[in-house]
């Protein structure tokens, strides 16, 4: 595995690849790697000819009271487990390698996010693109890999793919869990234990509202506003959201065939989220 | 030359000149070639195996009370003109090729739009910006090529590529005028006869600014007012702007090597603009 830092290095290997036609997976991270990482790495691997992790924090979707500075940084761990997973370049730029000058230009977001972590989190999505886009263009991914966890982002990323026309195929993999069902997250480090505890209850939340939407339940408003209560009152964390939306539209109106069951809690020092995505 | 309006013909193309190695430049244009076009278009033909010339009129660009409806279109001129000059593909999408869908993202040009056009046309370069990255990501060239008479798109461009890591080379190359000074412009069709007398006025207050700027005058504050108020008295035009910045910064304060004077005139039908750079 090659142990990558800036953007000219990285451009020699791609340029080798080019010349020999190889194809490229690519697993953006932002470290502190665990199993949901390595199951992208994986399917990255089984693939495409190469591939390439990038690890790094990107200010710029962080807002100015998030955990920025807290986020888990775990670099020796993760080289070790990149490359156990058959990494070929691991790529980790300092912050002046991404934004070597104050930034001219961003993506914006322009619909889309007056839902889940876009109401609460003003801009963040604007950073993930950016940076995103960033990443793809200096890396020049066949496919990139996403975890499902995320699936707002993944649906940001994969409008972003279309509306910019990106040659990139852009792969949701499932959520990979603890065994008491918390979904992993690299955030999940920032809890306390008492936290870690009562953070299973996210889940088992989603899945009462599964439940209830397998066995018919209609009013959707209701089930929400009843899964909201009873999550507020199971958690010592706080209810960010928790929202049944029409899913990958994201929207209120049920108008694809599956629908998201979303919710987001505030510990003292982590916010976690999960989702389930649902056939209807 | 090959005429597409397809992104898939156009891709078919261009992966046939990349299997065989051939460099390829690009000139990005809204139609209605006159000199300043055919210009770009030599000097992409003398630098590059292979050239692309686009012609589209972005609605993105354009703001609500702009002229994106009278817009000059003489696409049977302009084949002829682009096959004389040796382009190789003509890429002449319909508005639904380009936006297909409407967009979820656009890019959002954050800094150096307070001045020039960037004050009086909100949203302008965000438009700009956008098509010329979805075009770049849909032509891949090696190096693209504007006229310098827009020299604040040439800025943004160049900004954008930077912050994007494009890999594009920007050239711009020196405003054409017709013997009368005239900036050329597709717009100039949109004259009047007696505006277009009236427009070479434009020009000739440039060149007054130019020549005080060189006899050493260091107030450009009112040096600046001194020629709007001119301007304005000599033409029925508006005068939108005239305004002495430091280059290619942009900036009031006169940091770089060179300094632009550039002035906008709305005409009843036409928005013209110019500018002279200038070493100091």
């Amino acid at each position: 595995m090659k142990y990558v830092t800036t953007k000219a290095e990285l451009e020699a290997e791609r340029l080798n690849w080019e010349k020999d036609g190889k194809t490229v997976g690519f697993v953006p991270t932002m470290g502190a790697l665990h199993e949901g990482h390595l199951s992208l790495i994986r399917k990255a691997r089984t693939e495409n000819d190469m591939v390439i992790v990038s690890i790094f924090v990107n200010p710029l979707q962080f807002g100015p009271d998030e955990d920025y500075d807290a986020y888990p940084r775990t670099i020796d761990m993760d080289k070790a487990l990149a490359e156990k997973e058959g990494t070929d370049v691991l790529f980790v730029p300092p912050v002046a390698e991404m934004y070597p000058q104050p930034p001219y230009n961003k993506v914006s977001v322009i619909k889309g996010t007056d839902v889940l972590c876009g109401k609460s989190r003003p801009g963040h999505f604007d950073g993930v693109a950016t940076v995103v886009l960033k990443l793809f263009l200096l890396t020049r991914p066949n496919r990139a890999y996403f975890g499902q966890k995320d699936a707002q982002q993944v649906a940001v990323v994969k409008n972003m793919v279309n509306d910019f026309h990106l040659p990139v195929e852009v792969i949701a993999s499932p959520t990979i869990r603890e065994k008491d069902g918390l979904a992993m997250s690299s955030r999940n480090k920032n809890l306390t234990s008492e936290e870690r505890e009562d953070a299973t209850t996210l889940f088992s939340h989603l899945k009462i509202a599964e439940d209830r939407l397998r066995s018919g339940e209609t009013n959707i408003t209701e089930l929400e506003a009843e899964m909201k209560r009873s999550l507020h009152n199971a958690t010592s964390g706080t209810v960010d959201y928790l929202e049944i939306l029409s899913f990958p539209s994201l929207t209120k109106e049920l108008k694809d065939k599956q629908v998201i069951i979303a919710a987001a809690l505030q510990f003292s020092k982590a916010r976690l989220i999960d989702n389930i995505i649902i056939d209807i």
